[in-house]
């Protein structure tokens, strides 16, 4: 099956699609400069967490690769710029600094005995390969995992993009839907838009389409016309933080879309690797959510929709867990009661078979 | 208060609010040829099915008042030309067909005696004033049963455009909210924007920003968060047509706005006058719903929003009368059992008081 990838280790260069322009047009920019990663991160070209902690590896093994350094010495001296210039990109994205971290533990390790300058250079690459390889396996084995959940045949329904365009793998969420597809299993993907910024109708639809998985967009508004209807079987969604006991922050709309999940009887299930897991707060309500600009509501591309008044952006809502009837992670499905079987998850030492 | 009128009867013409440059722009056309209102309808410079009746009436009035007839006799042979332009302009709304006969009935009787042509036409323009008036008159009923029914302070969400553009009144359930703010309660309404026609966003927030009336816009993913975080105390929306047991249809995003109320414990009311109970259908389920364009959603404003996919865009739903804690109209409030209650005020001779 066709995987749109955001990002690609190639023998000319980073390879990025430019998701600020999908799905109206399909462009790739190629760097060789780790500074231009730097602005492709910080100009949101790649966004989601996993997608661009992939970018951070490979911007700083693009400026060890490209190092006009001609000894391990020169090279050693320049190291921290290139890995400042790519952290100070994006503020919140914590695999962003977890993957400069990953890199600047590596280039210690190979720069601390004698080896050749060539294979330092060689070893970083393969580095910041091996992490997007990483990534790929955890999608994979969350997709093996989640696709046992998706019935045989019927409709699913997803919201905003948990996809591989914000994973750089094959996607959390799509990425269940995907392996289920694979193995036979003839899903029809209910995507609802997502406003204000549209990763339903702009990212979702698109990797769906281009993976040849057939879906229907709706408006946020027809989810719970489309389950009385009887026209959605289960409902699959990633996360962007899931609390100890299981409480779920993720994109705006997921809770309404849970509620109406219960409401009809739908299964709701979260598809989220264990990193994403926050056993540190108790529950969702430790989980702060972060209030985005008035004009993302107000305003379409420049344009004003609504009069000068008044308008709320809450980006995530939280989910509590008694709506979520499984949490597919790398490592299996965590069900309620989720303080025992997250914790269990994320102590396991289970390591994620590469794909 | 304000209340911003999208239809006017002056010594100049009719005077009707654009509502399809609305919020950007505030512009009103005086019309004095009854082709010219004709054209109005059609081309949907008002809209919703009450003002749409007001609107004809005042074409045939004003087709009446501007002809050149020199004589009863003529003007009797002019008349079907002017009816039959205001008819053909509008498919489906009730409420246009109803005001041509009306008008038709009122020029049958008084051009069968021997009044002055003078006494014909002006006879003509009150009954159109009269018209005009019960719609008022109505919507005035409405929001006074209604406003019993709001908290004292608190936040009210409604749906869609249930207001003064739509009935040349003061609203349905704007008009409830209106009332209940004129007589002292202190309310604050939560507006989704009702995608994909934004009627939310574009005439519900900008009436109640004309009128005063303080509003937060959010869009239809946001409902449930706010309710959750309990900054919702009531629901009020319209409805296009309800059936003999109370199952109300009414712009899609409705019936999840009422499961999620539900859910939360917020009481949510349906305000619409009698000309809406349909106790010819005994449920929801024979109401049929208008499946629209896919471009209302794969496009904004021409714009391709999303790629070229399948998109699914009913423009109503039904909420089941469980989920409705009281139906206004202009006679009262039905409660359940739906079926005793609404035929009750259906048949009952009360007539509305006059504002």
């Amino acid at each position: 099956m066709k995987v749109a990838q955001p990002i690609e280790w190639t023998a000319k260069g980073v390879v990025m699609l430019d998701q600020r322009r999908l799905p109206g047009e399909v462009i790739r920019h190629t760097y060789v400069d780790y500074r231009d990663v730097a602005g492709a991160i910080k100009d949101m070209v790649i966004r989601g967490a996993p997608a661009i902690g992939v970018a951070a590896a490979m911007g700083v093994a693009l400026g060890v690769e490209h190092s006009s350094a001609g000894s391990l010495e020169e090279l050693r001296a320049e190291f921290p710029a290139i890995c400042l210039t790519i952290a100070r990109t994006r503020p919140t994205a914590v695999d962003l600094f977890w993957a400069v971290e990953r890199m600047t533990r590596r280039f210690e390790q190979l720069s601390s005995g004698n080896s050749p300058l060539d294979a330092v250079r060689r070893a970083m690459v393969e580095e910041a390969c091996a992490i997007h390889a990483e990534k790929r396996a955890t999608d994979e084995a969350m997709g093996r995992f989640g696709a046992e959940l998706m019935p045989a045949a019927g409709k699913v329904m997803t919201q905003c993009n948990a996809g591989a365009l914000a994973t750089a793998g094959i996607g959390s969420a799509l990425g269940v839907i995907r392996v289920a597809v694979e193995q036979g299993h003839d899903l029809h993907v209910l995507v609802p838009e997502t406003r204000p910024y549209l990763q339903g109708a702009r990212l979702t639809a698109w990797e769906l389409h281009e993976g040849g998985i057939p879906l229907t967009l709706i408006t946020d508004n027809m989810v719970g016309h489309f389950m009385k209807s009887g026209s959605v079987d289960a409902v699959v969604v990633g996360a962007d933080r899931i609390a100890a006991n299981g409480d779920t922050a993720n994109k705006i709309g997921t809770y309404q879309i849970a509620v109406l999940a219960h409401e009809h009887g739908v299964p709701f299930y979260v598809a989220a690797p264990v990193s994403t897991f926050d056993l540190t707060i108790s529950s969702g309500e430790q989980i702060p959510i972060e209030e985005r600009a008035a004009e993302e509501v107000t305003h379409f591309r420049g344009v004003r929709i609504a009069p000068d008044v008044t308008a709320a952006n809450p980006a995530f809502d939280v989910t509590p867990a008694r709506l979520i009837s499984g949490i597919i992670c790398e490592r299996g499905v965590a069900r309620a009661p989720y303080a025992e079987s997250l914790r269990r998850l994320a102590d396991s030492d289970v390591a994620v078979p590469q794909a």
